[in-house]
């Protein structure tokens, strides 16, 4: 599996280090870029992370045959509809963002009969963004979730399974739906937490973040995240992230009322069984994101 | 400043900690321990933690001129009560419990005239707890905070102090009440926060959880500290925590309502902003917890 061109829309952390894989394991015969900032992709050019870059997508799509979504997920329907028609027949549109869901149908519906998407998820992130974090390594023994339809085309399908075997990803698949509740849970709603601990704090006195902790520091390394990928999260994912909210907020009332009751088994329990919960991840989880 | 015997009476983590640091440091002729489990405690001076090891209070009081309290935070008055009439005239009586508030003004009413208690509280954890995870450089780089009242004795107090100096870390003093909001907010606020969260999700859908990456993994690492001591803090620092816990929910509102009117400048002002400070956090912090 060769293409001649890859295009990749976006070249930040996850971006690059698709085109960093592509180059490291021989997939294309060129990696381009396009961006909003020719700065950036300039830098990108210069360290050897795409080939080449351009500056409209009619430049970027003549001779792609994969083309990846890689910018903030809020960009990917405009952009679509921009260069779905300067395609070259049978190439496929892939992506990297972290909302499926109502998106993915979107996507497919318009793109033309003979251009074929796939949606696609790493699980793998990291609180730096922008390519200077990006590495050709960047998603080995991560998850990585497909979230088919009925209409994704099974040639495609598989050739963009078999791109992300090549990065070395443990491939899962989930329907749109589904990808979207799962990640609200354990992705969405504690970017959102880290977000609201660190702000709430401040706000209680703003002297108090100086006394914090290696504790603080882990539960809130992920507010260090680009506000722009998860302002865009939120807002396409946010039925589930606003269910999400609910549930953690009652979770919080019953501990507040175990404490205002000094009622100290339940809330004995409580821990406990969190504790059992998150030390069963450590074994198998270490690797992924 | 040699001692003649530190007594500490809790050998877990922090209790170990202390003890191979004052070894370490030549600060004692002996260093005895005391616990519910003998067990631990025939554990612990086989380790060479603890030079010797008492079963009753009167025991582990004989001769002691310094006695540590490093149990759940919850047992202190009790264990106060029961000997601080054993102890010999100057010996100074200090702790390294999470909450001071009233707690501190209690201890220091239980104590004889000649029996000086200083409140204490090094900011350093882990996830891990029990003595295995000790060391004699536990505490070294971490803030000690240090919570005085007008009627702590001034030479008591300069020991501790001493003390705390030589195991390396950088005091800090606050009142009892002050120290008991700040960290409610640090450190109090966010483990509630992760055993919340680690519940939450597998109460959403059991199945979720083998879903979480990087993450999930460090916001609820925390999680995975120990349900005791976590549940004597909650109750005994219960007002701070109910006052955060209500500011963190309004937070949480505050976000929920931009995204349900999909909002999205104030969205990414909230994320901006958490990102600015927490950011500013890291190179101040990295040897803290």
């Amino acid at each position: 599996m060769v293409f001649n061109k890859i295009a990749i829309i976006g070249v930040g952390l996850l971006g690059a280090s698709f085109a960093l894989a592509a180059k490291r394991h021989g997939i294309s015969k060129a990696v381009y870029g396009y961006g909003r900032s020719e700065a950036n992709l300039k830098k990108a050019k210069e360290r050897g992370i795409i080939d080449e870059y351009s500056t409209t997508l009619e430049d970027l799509c003549r001779g792609a045959d994969l083309i990846v979504l890689a910018s903030p997920v809020g960009t990917f329907l405009k952009l679509a509809e921009s260069f779905s028609g300067l395609l070259n027949k049978g190439a496929i549109v892939t992506d990297v963002g972290s909302v499926k869901g109502s998106l993915v149908y979107k996507l497919e519906a318009i793109m033309p009969e003979d251009i074929y998407f796939v949606g696609g998820h790493p699980i793998k992130g990291d609180d730096r963004s922008g390519n200077d974090a990006s590495s050709e390594t960047f998603f080995e023994n991560a998850d990585f979730i497909l979230t088919p339809t009925e209409k994704t085309n099974k040639s495609a399908l598989n050739t963009v399974t078999k791109i992300w075997q090549i990065f070395g990803t443990r491939i899962k698949i989930l329907t749109p739906e589904l990808h979207d509740r799962v990640f609200s849970s354990v992705s969405h709603l504690p970017h959102i937490v880290a977000y609201a601990l660190v702000n709430t704090v401040n706000e209680i006195d703003d002297s108090f973040l100086s006394y914090s902790g290696a504790g603080f520091m882990d539960t809130t390394r992920i507010a260090m995240s680009s506000p722009e990928i998860w302002r865009d999260i939120c807002i396409l994912n946010r039925e589930n992230i606003l269910d999400n909210i609910d549930a953690l907020k009652e979770k919080l009332d019953v501990l507040a009322k175990y404490m205002r009751s000094k009622n100290e088994p339940p809330l004995y329990e409580e821990f406990d069984k969190a504790k059992v919960l998150r030390k069963a991840l450590v074994n198998n989880k270490k690797d992924a994101c």
